[in-house]
């Protein structure tokens, strides 16, 4: 150890010294903006401090932050299915390398903002806030501007979010979804600490020609300081933008350059560089590492080339990841880093900055402390108190018209289904909510094999929801919870990934709907008996003739009709035989049929994870609520035969994972016997008899 | 815009007068150690600079960085093959970071350096060197000092590293493999600049109270100063290190220390301190964060509670990432992120830093820059150039005994067949070369999936092979090559995953090879007779007899007899019915038999890729090198139904896919007619006498 009074002046002195050295350097470099505007683009640049901060390589390597758990404030605007998918990977790439709290303001339409409510909410992430601005109600504040850019009207609303943000918000970063954080935010907050007094917006320079007016013969574009600036990342000094007028002065300047000119080519960034042609003291250029712009014939590698480091990444152009630039894979990998990126990763907590959990995180924490580490069920219970991360309609998608007897087919699957969906979507032509269970990197590859698909990528009317995994147990009735929360027609059909239905199920279902007055006076639950080829080859039957010959040929079997016949033998397969009328069956301990329901059936029991009495927990709902149970008479449905999933391998090999099914089931008779109390009984002897480790 | 020369004067003269307040502050603040021990334990602390270089909050932010483009040297000790995987983790965080060269120095024993060597080749990662240190030639020097420690030997050999390293290497950083980085590595590197001539080592103080001895009666430690100083992370001055007469210096107070204490507790660890504690002036203390240790009992809470940003994790308990401690959660999650993270992406380029190129790296991108776009077989071609990763020997292997006759069964898979994996293990009691191909998400669910099955984890003859999924084909040839090339037998069974042998086949082929004396005067592949069942649920045949009888009851067909019935018609199943002895058969267009050869057997043409003719087309190399083909008469194996994967689907759906792998096929033939001349007549004879698109 050394003497620390000495070494402290002497290192102190030293410091002044080296600093004053650093100073002199900086006084004496050249300015690099006092070369000429082709030679000094897309550089590196050094802003310079207005308000008596300390600049030099201090303040490039982001030694100035803001205070340590200062909340940071983003606005996005994001309209649309396929945006709200793509902000996801900005968003994790922000949370990725943030340090401080953050609150998002997200201007969305309102399939956006469903969207992205229902993941912010179960993604649960500390010390982030998020805000939703409804766009429809900005539209007739910029429909009056015509527009030539991709991003369509929406591609102007960063124009009016001084107006549209809360009045006592002062500073906000603005970013277009398109952009992938390669740093800390905080990074680019601190740059607000460089405004002089008269600036109000920060803005890196556009690292392509196009403002210069020369790429064409005739080319004539907006009005800008040289290059002029990119809009993708933006620093707005809000309550100085509403100090000096912007509203009236945006609009100004719009109105008169639309006298010569037709519309905006590139949305809001034309208006905004018109203004600033103008009133050029208005704008902070800030280094281009925090806007590399990666369009076509972009200028970026004057900038990457020389700066230590990117900060933010910009995929302007219409093509996105597939614009062919010099070092493309580089960003590329960058932006893959993200878009499969786990974000239950994210949900890490920001130790030292008090700030307010999540909704509900707190009770979840209580509930998960509260478990038994040593309960042979400690698992089940855990993985039945996860908060799901769910992505509602993670593709394109369109509602069904509402009609008053529609059906919705309700399924769940994991990637080792996804091999089902083109059979199915031949089988079943009515709308279908599935449930999806995947890792983040899984989702991509899911979205690449719907677009690679003429068959899926055909349908509109089926609804893709993402859930992410998390947990060793598959969730499985969570998942159909999840499904069957999403499915918009007044019927559900309660089907699994590995049936194919008969070909005029749909059909049949909607007539037998209306035929029985389903829904309305009757409250039924109508059967769809269930059969299952032992072969993978397999000529479908067209009729129930059909069916029934395979079935006498040996071809086909009732539904587990080998390892597990109570299951649906309460369906009375001898009287389907002949059944012309739908017919009533009584339930019976261990029933599992395939069922069509109204929307607002009861949920599933998310108690039940992995394999083993998920579906058979259901139907005694169904049953003790007084749901009918008919059956119908032409509706069938197959099921084919897949390799064993993991769950079902581990249900047979372990005593514990069955002890532990055992131990649920009688947690629900009793949650049973506390809700419907003697009528519940019945299901309870019913198990009682059965004292076998049933599934 | 505004005036520059003004405010840049401005600018300086504000800035020095910012650092003089600062540098007053610094003065001012009160000396954190000069606390008491219990007080400032773990404290987030600033060393304090010994060579006149700034300090302060901007050198704590690391802005002090070393040059942009300087190598830096890392060394860790790595032995086993646990810690080979584990130590990837490692590397990924630190190369996600990084920002400068790096060399990696690594000692390993003969296990860990072959997959190591592997993993780098393959990786091909820029700006990245590697070398390697024969652990077991330090032996000697350290296994005289008796040590508890779960690290063992390998735990001892961080003290001979002055020795070890090139004597030109000044400076080296060393890690051990469980740590993990949450920052640039060059910020680490740049505390170098705060040491003091006489210091050689920088260290983190422990965080935990071992070295206080009051844990419990008659707890004695060895010596250290204080808590001590923990060596998961060591700044190593390495030449002045070898001045001061390191090894004399640690050995002498070893010898010292043991004569009163029977052995290290901690390995290294203990050491250093003892010569630390005798030697203070050597050790400069390193800020908390760059070490954070996870241990139990940790009081690295102390540290992160307090710290902006934490920058390098050791999970330096016995437990690793089970360790139970409070904010575990947190730490999981960034050693999970890299941990899952995708390698492939850490290949990206150093902008700006001129570096050697991997090995091939250059061939490869101009192969990939040559090919045409436009090409229909683009994506093949591509695929075909891709260099995976790969990770031999993943999991705990023992080598089979060397045996004259041994067979190991080769065979590549997915993850959608890992459920195959515990039937083959029951079918095939001998060794096995296994290529997985899988993300690195999916690597360590395997891993869980194999710790979680008894029958896999009591195999030590099944070798797994990881290759990194990288592109859209399955490169299915370049991952047979993989587990041929990793088989350790004289001979190999070339299977597929998808099939189970017959329970005898194991021991009748060792046996037959042995009786036809393949090998030495014979050069022939054995013909295994392939067979398929349709159903999932399915009754193992015991014997020949047994499956005789199941193939007339339609229970069993021979493979492929109804889509592709020339793929395996040469074998002549009539003959083989009857056979006693093993009979020649003649190489027939299309014939694709699953086939015992000697080990050196010629490679599998990688060009085939996804689905179609991989196969026929290492049996037509085979022929071409005068193989006999004799069929076993007494040999079977039985595909089992499943789920068409993706690649076929695809395959049948897509016109362009049959057109391609026509061209490869013709292509593959003008190879053969190069290689073999007129021989090679007969397979491009039969290619056009039949010229459907077949596969």
């Amino acid at each position: 150890m050394l003497p620390r009074g000495r070494s402290r002046a002497l290192a102190a002195a030293a410091l002044l010294l080296g600093l004053l050295l650093l100073a002199g350097l900086f006084l004496l470099a050249g300015d690099p903006r006092a070369e000429d505007a082709g030679g000094s683009c897309c550089r590196p640049m050094q802003p310079e401090p207005q308000d008596g901060r300390p600049s030099g390589p201090a303040a490039r390597e982001g030694a100035l932050r803001p205070p340590r758990c200062q909340l940071l404030h983003v606005a996005i605007v994001c309209a649309g299915l396929n945006s709200s998918r793509e902000v996801v990977t900005l968003v994790k790439s922000m949370l990725f390398y943030r340090k401080n709290p953050l609150h998002l303001h997200l201007v969305t339409d309102a399939v956006a903002q469903s969207i992205l409510e229902t993941l912010f909410r179960t993604w649960m992430v500390p010390a982030l806030g998020v805000s939703f601005y409804d766009a429809d109600q900005l539209k007739p504040h910029i429909s009056w501007i015509p527009n030539k850019h991709y991003s369509g009207l929406y591609g102007l609303m960063k124009l009016v979010l001084p107006g549209v943000l809360p009045p006592g918000l002062a500073q906000v970063i603005v970013l277009d979804t398109d952009v992938t954080l390669a740093s800390d935010i905080a990074e680019l907050w601190a740059l607000f600490a460089y405004f002089s007094d008269k600036q109000v917006i920060g803005l890196v320079e556009n690292q392509s020609d196009w403002y210069l007016g020369n790429l064409w013969k005739n080319h004539r574009p907006w009005p800008a300081l040289g290059r002029g600036f990119n809009t993708g990342v933006i620093l707005l000094w809000l309550d100085r933008l509403r100090q000096v007028g912007w509203e009236q002065m945006w609009q100004l300047t719009a109105r008169r350059e639309l006298l010569t000119q037709p519309a905006t080519s590139l949305a809001d960034q034309d208006i905004f560089n018109a203004v600033i042609k103008e009133h050029p003291g208005l704008v902070q250029p800030l280094p281009c590492v925090w806007n590399v712009q990666l369009s076509d014939h972009t200028l970026a590698e004057r900038c990457y080339l020389e700066a230590a480091d990117l900060k933010v990444i910009h995929w302007n152009s219409p093509k996105k990841l597939r614009v062919k630039i010099k070092h493309a894979e580089f960003f590329r990998n960058l932006y893959l880093t993200f878009l499969g990126y786990d974000g239950n990763l994210l949900r890490r907590e920001l130790f030292g900055c008090p700030s307010q959990s999540p909704a509900g995180a707190e009770q979840l924490q209580q509930s998960l402390a509260q478990l038994d580490e040593e309960d042979a069920c400690f698992e089940f219970r855990q993985q039945q108190l996860t908060v799901h991360r769910v992505h509602i309609t993670f593709l394109p998608h369109e509602p069904p018209p509402p009609r008053p007897h529609d059906v919705t087919l309700v399924a769940q699957l994991s990637m080792d289904r996804l091999q089902m969906l083109e059979a199915l979507c031949r089988h079943w032509l009515g709308p279908m909510s599935l449930a999806l269970y995947l890792t983040d990197a899984e989702a991509q590859q899911f979205l690449r094999f719907v677009e690679a698909s003429p068959v899926l990528s055909a349908r509109q009317d089926v609804a893709y929801h993402v859930v992410y995994r998390e947990g060793p147990l598959y969730p499985v009735n969570q998942l159909r919870n999840v499904a069957l929360a999403q499915a918009l027609t007044p019927y559900v059909f309660l089907s699994d990934i590995d049936f194919l239905p008969a070909y005029s199920l749909y059909d049949y279902l909607r007539a037998s709907i209306e035929q029985l007055g389903l829904g309305g006076l009757r409250k039924a639950a109508l059967v769809v008996p269930a059969f299952e080829t032992p072969r993978y080859r397999f000529s479908f039957p067209k009729s129930k003739a059909e069916l029934l010959a395979l079935l006498d040929a040996g071809a086909l079997y009732t539904f587990r009709y080998h390892e597990w016949p109570q299951g649906h033998a309460a369906t009375d397969y001898a009287r389907w035989r002949e059944a012309q009328a739908p017919y009533r069956v009584q339930w019976a301990a261990d029933y599992e049929p395939y069922v069509v329901v109204p929307r607002d059936c009861p949920r599933y029991d998310p108690r039940f994870v992995g394999f083993g009495w998920n579906k058979v927990a259901h139907i005694v709902e169904l049953d003790a609520q007084d749901y009918e149970l008919l059956v119908l008479p032409e509706a069938f449905t197959i099921h084919l035969p897949h390799a064993p999933s993991l769950d079902i391998s581990r249900f047979r090999s372990s005593p514990d994972y069955r002890a532990c099914l055992q131990a649920l089931k009688e947690e629900f008779h009793q949650d049973l016997s506390r809700r419907y109390g003697a009528a519940a009984l019945k299901y309870l002897t019913a198990l009682q008899q059965r004292p076998r480790n049933s599934a």
